[in-house]
Formats: structure tokens, C-alpha cells, sequence
């Protein structure tokens, strides 16, 4: 097809598609005339691909050349491939190793994470984007127990066996990382819209006897 | 105490404070001299809750002063307050009528929380932040199905349940409101963390065969 059409089919400008090529993350077309390539099945693919990333994800160029560049590598797994996906996506966290509260919270964070046996990698940015809650909380005069973050836990294992248990063994890995960074970003969204509906409900079961 | 005292306790520059009374967010000391005004506990309880509003909740001034007026007002059963509270935070969304996508999804939304009987207000805006990700999902290919809800139904029931449960009925307003924003915001974040780290373990479970 010719890039008219790409652009037609993918929903992306013909000057965004070009600037991907020149930035690496697209392949050129093959050259068909001086001025002229034809793009095929690949190039719409690998365009969804970056769309999600870019418009979903909210990643900058750089994390997206990173992730393209490894779904092109075969060497690296879907698991590995994954995780990659997943560690760019936001919100970021710095993590703070000289102020002694932070410290004492990324301490708990590795030991819940010991004591649950969850095979998380030692630099999980998620693991840094715990402890800078438990800090906040903390400060807030909200200290973590653990017996209070046992529905979360509960919560979380159900939806990531749901999560992953839904992915196919032999997906593309282009498409799975896409699903995988769509389904991160916006199924967050949904969680996050279903617990406040349910507070709602909780709370006018509990509390609101007019109705 | 002296606003310095107030300043110190709260942690908010003698500015800041002497900004929210002009605003109207925070009383007037009982004026002891021409230049002088002492504060008490009630201040410092106000303070804290302006603060978690401002900082955790990231709310503007006239949120904020709603807000407060509703804290103030005794009228407003404490249901109703936490309600207004929580429907104050963000993320915002703009209902799209125009769009048959939105409609369409929306009246997804509407229909889903009928039949699981929740109590929710017609015009609670997280129906449109719901609705908003079915469509940003159905844009992607990827269209919400009933049964893909169900585990992030009952995750949010599972946390909803404990969060309510451990509100205390003859909790301080003040203090409820806080603790409500405070619990929404960070616990959002922890719930978030863990959610990814429980993908990670059980995608490493289901792929990884080499660890």
C-alpha cells in the first residue's frame, strides 16, 4: 500500500510516519520510484504498536525505540519483552536512598515482597513506586500494617492471573505488547473507576440510611 | 499557640496559612493584640485536612473551600460528604454526547451498574471515567467483554469493603475526610504497584522458563 494509505488505515498523519522512519522505529517501505514505497501488513502493525505506546503509554521516542528494538530481537523472551514494556510505563518515582524514611520503606517493600514469593527483579521500578507511597502515607500520619494491605494483595493476585492467564502462548509479539501496554494503562483506569464506584456503594450501604 | 507555633506543627509557611484565612479556607485566630492572633487544635485539624486536599489530592482552592464548607456543614450526613469528596478528585473527564462511541459506552456503564445493583449516583463522574476507557479500549481493538470485567468487579469490591469497613462511624468529620482522601489517592498508587508486581510474578510463572 502506499502511504497515503498507511496513513489512512493506522490514523496516523503522513508526517508522523515519517518522522517514525527517520527516528528508526518504522522500517522503510520498499522503493517502488524515486519518490515513491509501498508498505505493507508490517509497517500497519508496527504503526498500532507505537500508537499505543505513544497515545496510551504516554512513553517518549526514546522508550519507544528501546521496546521495538526488542520485540525485533528474538533472543529476548515474550517474558522479558514484557517486563521491558512494562518498567517504561509511568508513573516514574526517584528513588530517594539518602533520606532515611524512603530507605525504611523500600525495606519493607523488598520483605513483603520476600514474604509473598513473587518473583519480581531486584530494580522492579514498582518496587520504588510502592515505597514512595508507604512513605507518603507514613507522613501522613497513615503508617502501612500489613493486615491493611492484604485485600490489595488479594485484589492485585486476582487480576494478574486474569491478566496473564488471557495472553496467548504463541501471540505475535508485536500484538502482545501491544495488548500488554493498552491493558496495563487502561484496565488501570477501569480498576480505578470500579473501586471508587464500590466505595460509593459500601459507603451508602454503611452509612446513608435516607435512601 | 502563635501562627509560628501553627506554622511549625503544620508544616505550611506562616504565608501559605495567612493566605488560606483570606481565602476562607481556615478560620481566624481569637485576636489577642492589634497584630496578633492565637490558634488552637481546631486550626492545626484544618490545616492537616487543607494539606492532604492540597497535596495528595491535588486539588485547587475552590475544591477545597467546597470542601471545607461541606466539613462545616452538619447537615450534610457524613455519606455525602465522603461522596463529595472523592468525586472532587481526579482524574477529570469530559462527557462526549456527541460521540455515538461515548453514548454507547456509557450506557454500558450504566447498564453494568444496574445489574450489580450498586448504589451509585447518576451523576457520579467516575460512569464517565468507566466510560471513557471502554471506548479508548474499543478504539484499540480491544472491546470490553463482561465477563474480562468480572475480576476487576470483584477485586474492587474485595478493597472497597475493607476501606469502608475500616472507617470509624463516630470519626471526627474532619479527620473522615482526610483519611478518605488520603486512603483514595495512596492507596490508588500502592493498589497500582502491586498490580504490576503481581503481573511480573505471574507472567515469570507462566514464561520464564529459564529462572
Amino acid at each position: 500500500m502506499k502511504i497515503s494509505e498507511l496513513s489512512d488505515r493506522s490514523g496516523l498523519p503522513v508526517q508522523t510516519i515519517k518522522y517514525y522512519i527517520r527516528e528508526g522505529l518504522l522500517p522503510k517501505g520498499t522503493a517502488t520510484a524515486a519518490t515513491r514505497a509501498e508498505y505493507d501488513g508490517r509497517h500497519l502493525d508496527r504503526l498500532r504498536l507505537i500508537k499505543a505506546l505513544r497515545e496510551v503509554g504516554d512513553l517518549p521516542i526514546a522508550s519507544v525505540q528501546q521496546i521495538v528494538a526488542a520485540v525485533d530481537d528474538d533472543d529476548i523472551p515474550l517474558h522479558r519483552l514484557l517486563g521491558k514494556a512494562q518498567y517504561a510505563l509511568g508513573p516514574g518515582t526517584e528513588p530517594h536512598p539518602g533520606d532515611p524514611d524512603w530507605r525504611a520503606a523500600r525495606e519493607d517493600v523488598d520483605a513483603i515482597i520476600a514474604e509473598l514469593g513473587w518473583r519480581v527483579l531486584p530494580n522492579a521500578p514498582t518496587r520504588d513506586l510502592l515505597a514512595q507511597a508507604f512513605v507518603a502515607l507514613r507522613r501522613l500520619g497513615l503508617p502501612i500494617v500489613l493486615t491493611d494491605l492484604r485485600p490489595y494483595i488479594e485484589a492485585a493476585e486476582l487480576i494478574a492471573d486474569h491478566e496473564v492467564g488471557a495472553l496467548s502462548v504463541d501471540e505475535d509479539r508485536e500484538k502482545a505488547v501491544q495488548t500488554a501496554v493498552a491493558t496495563n494503562v487502561l484496565y488501570e483506569r477501569v480498576l480505578l473507576a470500579l473501586r471508587r464506584m464500590a466505595q460509593e456503594n459500601a459507603s451508602a450501604v454503611r452509612f446513608d440510611d435516607e435512601a
